[in-house]
């Protein structure tokens, strides 16, 4: 079993759609980075049965990925948001390169609180 | 029942969870706009028999965004792109008013562009 951190990502996107269980012991394993024993001994049951549920927790989440593609399209989103980022603070660098407007500046500021805002 | 708009974005997220029976009829009918008797027809079905067809495709939907949220968590990411784009026009409003750097006209005309791409 692999350490992935795309199930960490599926996991916020479709954790709903877990039980409880398969839902912790999922965020125990990779978010929190706990080892199949440690989370065992947390949930009052064995190592295997530790791997049984994360198995199957993550055949939901990707079933779901692959039936829905969400994940996907916000990673979409999320890179043109930072290209967006990037062109503003090219226009930032431009703006004092060419004279300095504080109106441009305030917009640029707004543009990209706006899209770092959304990047989190 | 209500024709709402909600139905047609939410089918558009979670379409995949319906049955290819529920999708097309509520695709039919928030979509196209075809009456339920005009459904009806194309399906071979009754009248009744469409109704409940969306009504329990609707549930499914409302099902799953209450589960999972992930329209309403589009919808705010549009709305943010749509407020970016806005800044980047003013932004060339200023830049054309404090002299027009080509520089800056073309990182503003990229902004527009990948936040317009987004927002399809």
């Amino acid at each position: 079993m692999m350490k992935n951190l795309d199930i960490a990502v599926l996991l916020d996107f479709y954790g709903d759609m877990l039980t409880d269980k398969q839902r912790e012991v999922i965020d125990f394993y990779y978010n929190e980075d706990l080892s199949l024993s440690e989370i065992g001994e947390f949930e009052g049951i064995t190592r295997q049965g530790v791997r049984d549920s994360i198995k199957r927790g993550e055949s939901v989440l990707l079933e779901m990925e692959e039936r829905l593609g969400l994940a996907k399209r916000f990673h979409t989103v999320q890179n043109a948001l930072q290209k967006i980022v990037r062109c503003a603070q090219d226009i930032s660098y431009y703006n004092d390169e060419f004279g300095y407007s504080p109106k441009i500046a305030e917009k640029v500021n707004e543009i990209i609180r706006l899209a770092k805002e959304l990047d989190e």
